[in-house]
């Protein structure tokens, strides 16, 4: 079983293109690996209606959502009140929260005012997730994980939580890297897949200057079936006189 | 006036974390120096279901929709047939596309097979969108426009589109970097922008190791209000005992 997941990046840095956000696949990484599929990821700018609207839709369909950005101190920062509309829910000044940011600003000389203390106001019941880094925590309410925009510190808050995250079953993956167009291999990818039931067959052409390829990737929950299917994969690709070996680290693929 | 515009990125690699996107970015830095306004980026998989609602969703909801993946020969690329069928039309074997690729892989000793002929299928009443480097064209069905997954290609063809691609009134954007951390700063923000009507002001707090700091980031349609918000912006700054000066280019910001 694999739990479902969304992942919301709010911003409007990232659709006006000043910003390249790079918690999408960081986070695709982590649930891949603790065995949640994630089933759609959406970057949206800093808007009331269309945080509520964007959260409530994900919520319901997903068994988890994380959110990334907007739970700062400043004017642009609306994420959790947001959150807490889409539940229903008010927000309070949270005591726990309150006290980390005293404690966090007493050793800074910078002074804990007003727009620091929106930082410890959280919807009421939700649990915190802790910062190591800068103290302003983030919240899980209802299925939905609160998490700031800045990469090094969603990363430190995240590998902090350890196994409050949930998991599911671990899919395997198996790339085959070959030297053959994935025109050429096409039909027999299709053969592939529909031979070895419950495993996909993903064909990812690359190129490079004089020289292309394709990474095929073989994911699934059975690993002999993974396995069984990449040797597949690699048998086919020598029926077209090429090179296939199978490769369990990242090459190729769409970074050329 | 600002057209809207939304990218759908279609790739279960990038939903596993295999592959990380960079087409968002990319698109997003090129339709906001053409004045268009993305409302929304969403990464999906290789779902039929999926993708049709996907598409049907935000080509209602904006002046235009940029796809990317999907186009190739393979099993897994069902963009096209998918597009066709969220509008209600037939896909058939596009006479010019196919003379393309009949060229291309004339000189390649690649047979033009099967697979390969997928790529001259288009919707019936698509416009081609050229493809410089590897012939197998996008198009454009109402207002989406279909782009391959390969950065490097994408790229070619959105370049390559020159004033085929909209435009609308290009926003104005200056960068103000300061060595004051945005809690500080947060209530003269909202100052800021409540009193410069129509201009935008972000705040992406930036950390390195011993140091850190905040990037202002005022926008609008506007030069001469931009330009007076960020001066504005820098004696808010002075007045914290801090140093500001106005950075056209982008430095700092979410990117330790």
């Amino acid at each position: 079983m694999q739990p479902t997941a969304a992942i919301i990046i709010i911003g409007d840095e990232i659709l006006s293109g000043r910003t390249a956000d790079k918690n999408i696949n960081w986070l695709a990484s982590v649930l891949y690996e603790r065995g949640i599929r994630l089933t759609e990821a959406r970057v949206i700018g800093d808007n009331e209606k269309r945080i509520i609207e964007t959260v409530q839709t994900l919520s319901s369909a997903n068994d988890m959502v994380f959110t990334s950005g907007g739970i700062g101190p400043t004017h642009d920062d609306i994420t959790t009140s947001c959150i807490a509309r889409a539940f229903g829910v008010n927000v309070i000044r949270h005591p726990e929260a309150d006290q980390r940011l005293i404690d966090h600003y007493a050793g800074t000389g910078l002074e804990y005012n007003k727009a620091r203390q929106k930082m410890a106001d959280i919807p009421e019941g939700a649990e915190l997730i802790d910062n190591p880094v800068s103290a302003a925590p983030g919240f899980i309410l209802k299925n939905v994980y609160v998490l700031p925009g800045v990469p090094s510190i969603l990363q430190a808050m995240v590998e902090n939580m350890g196994d409050r995250l949930p998991g599911g079953t671990k899919a395997h993956r198996l790339t085959v890297q070959t030297d053959i167009g994935e025109g050429s291999l096409a039909e027999g990818l299709a053969r592939v897949e529909a031979e070895f039931k419950g495993v996909s067959v993903g064909s990812y052409p690359w190129f490079k200057p004089g020289t292309y390829g394709t990474a095929l990737v073989v994911t699934g929950l059975e690993k002999n079936l993974v396995e069984s299917a990449a040797m597949a994969l690699v048998a086919l690709v020598e029926s077209f006189g090429g090179k296939g070996f199978i490769d369990e680290k990242v090459i190729g693929g769409n970074t050329p």
